[in-house]
């Protein structure tokens, strides 16, 4: 069988971590890299950490040349938060006869949000016969899938609360001004009210996600918050900096209600630095039902590392999957990959042969 | 869509457990109870929790009189801990063209012991077009899909422990025999010698699951060991008694090496009373990667219920699934299923229409 096929999409942090991780794997080749500006035409090379050596190179092009009738096996679309901004590339790559693994949070559950899209995403991959899915850390594992797997030991659920506690400090310049690092409160409170402070964008989906999964039909629209996290002194990560008295991290929470009774709870507060004021981080499921869950992981997965491996290792899962829109309650669940990745795949799923 | 139609072989404490629970759900209803002995002609209500009230009654009889050709979408399997016991049984029901979940042990990953067994399993289900499952809490769950779902997140994996440490006290007579409850130490080394006492079965399908799906090739036989745990006090539990210097329960391990390290590691110490003598039980991934995992539910998930949950929750799975014997790490994660089971099916699927 010929190596799997992938064409990376945006090469920031996310799809630049997984052109790394994908080089270190066996049976896997990058074959594209699609970018824009002042990065098309250089190497793939000058922009991640894995030094070329002697691999043939990768030179980053334009989409349209990149992206070819049956170029690869999947394309891993690394450049948006929203389904419809990732709309119309993914329209692209289906039509090429394409499998997509995009990071976009909303495309998670794009039923959540936008349910016309997801319609009309689904038809165009059936009618293409390849599949799409959305996949991260969070949404996409921690407060949904895990969630939910861990439902699966339950005779009853009564009711859902997911929290993730976790430190921004690895996060860059941009994370740092989505969440309002180092604002006055005044500033975030501005932002808020304004709808220009993006926060944590999913919990319209793993909400969604859990009650479609255990059967639950919310009676309600989704509601959140979202809070300062105000420092009592100083704190300075690699591309932060919170003075006292300031915003040093965003805290949300997410409500979903079943019969007008609060259902699904999610909690997220995310900060620089927690380590620093005693913040314990980690990842937490507790249900309460029969039995009850008291789960935690600590500190917890670390959000860009777990997204780069989710797309990955998500890989042979949606190659296999029969044509459509996916999500990761209706495919096997994700695992890392430590042989070859052609192992994992049916032969007459797979596209460039 | 008719109801999904469910019928429990073997009424013990998982089978009776199973049908408590489906008697609570929505959309599914038990049509036959298949039993032998004294139990034969016996109402169902009898052997259960809920009290009939004006359902419907349910007669257990013989396997052959129950378990015609397509009599139901599934039948639950709750007689066996091992797939060569439970074979001939699963070849009459799949010939019959009805669905098999089995809670043998063994049966959550039958290629790990009974490879032979294992193919003619998956020859005769799609033969008759049918789908066979083997699931539970663990194996089936705690020791091997939830490690695996939780390497999904992870670019590397360098080695796995997944520990269990949990209370026996809910379970019965039978349990405490297999554990060696309450005999002297000298007792359960002979028994450990002459291989009559049983302790945990799955360690070579929870090692073997996780071992195939991560793709690393296992390069020794699994071992394991088996030692007591001897208490200083003495503990009593509704169905076991250990004196102070006799055995209050077993601590297993399971070993799975690859070029020959120490890759996986099962830790799995069962007790009556763990509470008493300040043992905190609980369920532990712990996975050696980029990045670490280290997360616990405390306490464990109780066996009896787990095991139950899983086996009805995995319904609309196997019904759903192509022809053939499937493992949990094949088919989309289990879930709790608060609303009509009969949402989770699809219509092509159905057996009974």
């Amino acid at each position: 069988m010929e190596k799997v096929k992938v064409i990376i999409m945006g090469l920031g942090a996310m799809g630049g971590g997984m052109a790394d991780m994908l080089l270190k794997k066996q049976g896997v080749e990058i074959v594209g890299v699609v970018g824009r500006g002042k990065m098309l035409g250089t190497s793939m090379y000058d922009h991640i950490s894995t030094p070329r050596g002697d691999r043939e190179d990768v030179i980053v092009g334009a989409m349209e040349d990149v992206i070819t009738e049956k170029a690869a096996d999947v394309v891993l679309l690394c450049t948006d938060s929203f389904t419809r901004k990732a709309f119309d590339k993914i329209k692209f790559i289906v039509e090429k006869k394409i499998n997509v693994i995009s990071s976009a949070e909303e495309m998670a559950y794009p039923m959540a949000q936008e349910p016309e899209l997801a319609k009309e995403i689904d038809r165009l991959a059936k009618e293409n016969g390849v599949s799409v899915l959305g996949t991260g850390i969070n949404p996409g594992l921690i407060m949904d899938l895990l969630v939910i797997l861990m439902t699966g030991c339950c005779e009853e659920v009564h009711s859902i609360l997911s929290r993730r506690v976790n430190s921004l400090s690895p996060f860059g310049p941009a994370v740092m001004e989505e969440q309002g690092i180092g604002i006055t409160v005044e500033e975030f409170n501005k932002g808020v009210q304004e709808g220009t402070l993006a926060g944590h964008v999913g919990f319209h989906e793993s909400i969604g996600m859990i009650a479609d999964a255990i059967g639950w039909k919310l009676s309600a629209p989704i509601t959140q918050s979202m809070e300062p996290i105000v420092t009592d002194v100083d704190r300075k990560s690699p591309y932060g900096f919170a003075k006292a008295g300031n915003v040093a991290g965003c805290a949300m929470k997410g409500f979903g209600y079943v019969d007008g009774e609060l259902k699904i709870e999610m909690d997220h507060p995310q900060q620089i630095e927690p380590e620093q004021v005693g913040v314990q981080t980690g990842d937490y499921v507790i249900i309460n039902g029969v039995p009850n869950i008291n789960m935690v992981n600590s500190p917890e997965v670390p959000g860009g590392i777990g997204t780069i491996a989710m797309c990955v290792n998500m890989i042979p899962q949606i190659i296999n999957a029969r044509p459509g829109l996916h999500t990761m309650i209706d495919l096997p669940v994700p695992r890392a990959i430590m042989g070859d990745f052609r192992d994992l795949i049916s032969e007459e799923a797979k596209i460039v042969k």
